[in-house]
């Protein structure tokens, strides 16, 4: 079991609209808690066989432990993926942590995705207590060790503790 | 391995449009061929995971000896599942069988499904050589009983023989 | 869907025993039946994690259509699956479709295995109406196209009808 | 995600012998270590199927935070589950920790199963730092949230520190 890196200062995540009740204001709000991010589109496949299926897991296993957010990052089929769209696709999936929804810019990317260099969908981002970027973790990833690395920060102190 | 039953003409599709090359101007006009129709909406969780990846493998095992093809039967979310959102997800799922539009109706059940009385989706059906409905699968069906009945309708002389 | 090659007589199983009652006194007496024989070690991963529950579901989708037996081909940890052990075996894993145990022979390969060729285990062969054998199937089988095989053979007519 | 109760000390394994190098003399020689044990029997499919590729993941994945152990707990079919067989069944499965064989007594049940009174196989039992058990689970556990538990037995600190 290797020690997350640290990957810096995640910052802000910049959304146009949320579909559920954002957990805070910011992010910056939420210091002491470790937060997970699911970044996928709804007509990615690896989102809905694998991504967001492990995020309801964690949010389930982890509970108050844990925010679990999602963050919907639309790069194409923009059409297809507005938010009546979403909003029906999250009802039927019965995703019920809160989903922002990405800043669409005129190029392709949307604005958080594009800021992170994201590699695509569906990538878990982990961010610790002290607002740290600790995982960008792209395609499907293996549970045992995702439930690993998310204690892992729970267990970590704050720097200011 | 049960006999399937016969459960009268099967008649002709009642569709909007098509998209992707139907195989023929009616089904009529596939006397002669055992005939596959999952009937799925692009956002019924079911039909993702079960539904719609069993018509694929229906496709590639009995390639020339079946004809597989879709029924969107949208009754519910209709702004969420046009044919822009549609044509996004066929293409991300990689969904190379031609799928044909249930008629939208004033009342929320599109036209073929309203017809033929299904229960919702996932729906297999499977018609005979002699146009008659041998099979309406509603929900997860087992593959190998699958393949069995698909062989068997494809083993059966038709009725001019 | 491929027609299954004509491969020759299959002739008869050269056994040292039965645990369970067998279906008949040769293969010869069940002409006119299709027969399916899962050739297995009961140490073999592959052969109880796919081989095994495949084979249990064939016994119970095609039911009195199709004969259903194994066969404990052990080549190898000749003193680890003994009759003792394949019996406790059969016991836990609910084989209830009766085995013969492939007579040993000086070498490592038993009788049956030798003669036949067989590759490894888990391999099904198929057996049809007129005593041909038509499947020689090697490691991990797909369900539907296997359903398919068995319906296909079983619709056969047997050589004297 | 709870907490894991605190049991009482675990105490010693009471073992005939050991198949595999044991990683220590006594389990108290491994204070300061978190340690797993996977409590099975080679016939049990719930073992095969699940208990023992979970604990060959934990293994791969903790690697040196985690000490892993099988402990071969035979309470049924002696006869099948002897030495030479259980070397067979290790060796085809691949089973690279190693597995201590809990020691028969004339009743069914052997020792340390006995004296821990657990309920069947598989079990995964985890014991912390300090000697004590924290995790007595019977049948099949989630992986996300066993890399959880471990991950924080990793994270707590000894006793003495």
């Amino acid at each position: 079991m290797k020690q997350l890196p640290r990957m810096g200062p995640f910052g802000e995540l910049d959304v146009s609209e949320w579909v559920g009740e954002p957990p805070a204001s910011t992010l910056a709000d939420l210091r002491g808690r470790v937060i997970a991010i699911e970044c996928f589109q709804m007509l990615c496949p690896g989102c809905v066989a694998h991504g967001l299926p492990q995020a309801q897991r964690l949010a389930k296993i982890f509970d108050d432990d844990l925010v679990v957010l999602g963050l919907h990052t639309v790069f194409e089929h923009h059409d297809a993926m507005g938010r009546v769209s979403l909003e029906a696709f999250l009802y039927e999936y019965r995703i019920t942590f809160p989903v922002a929804i990405d800043r669409p810019q005129n190029a392709g990317l949307p604005a958080t995705m594009s800021r992170l260099g994201l590699r695509g969908t569906p990538t878990l981002l982990l961010i610790d207590k002290d607002g740290e970027l600790r995982l960008d973790g792209f395609g499907q990833l293996d549970d045992m060790a995702l439930g690993a690395a998310v204690a892992g920060l729970i267990a970590e102190p704050t720097s200011s503790e």
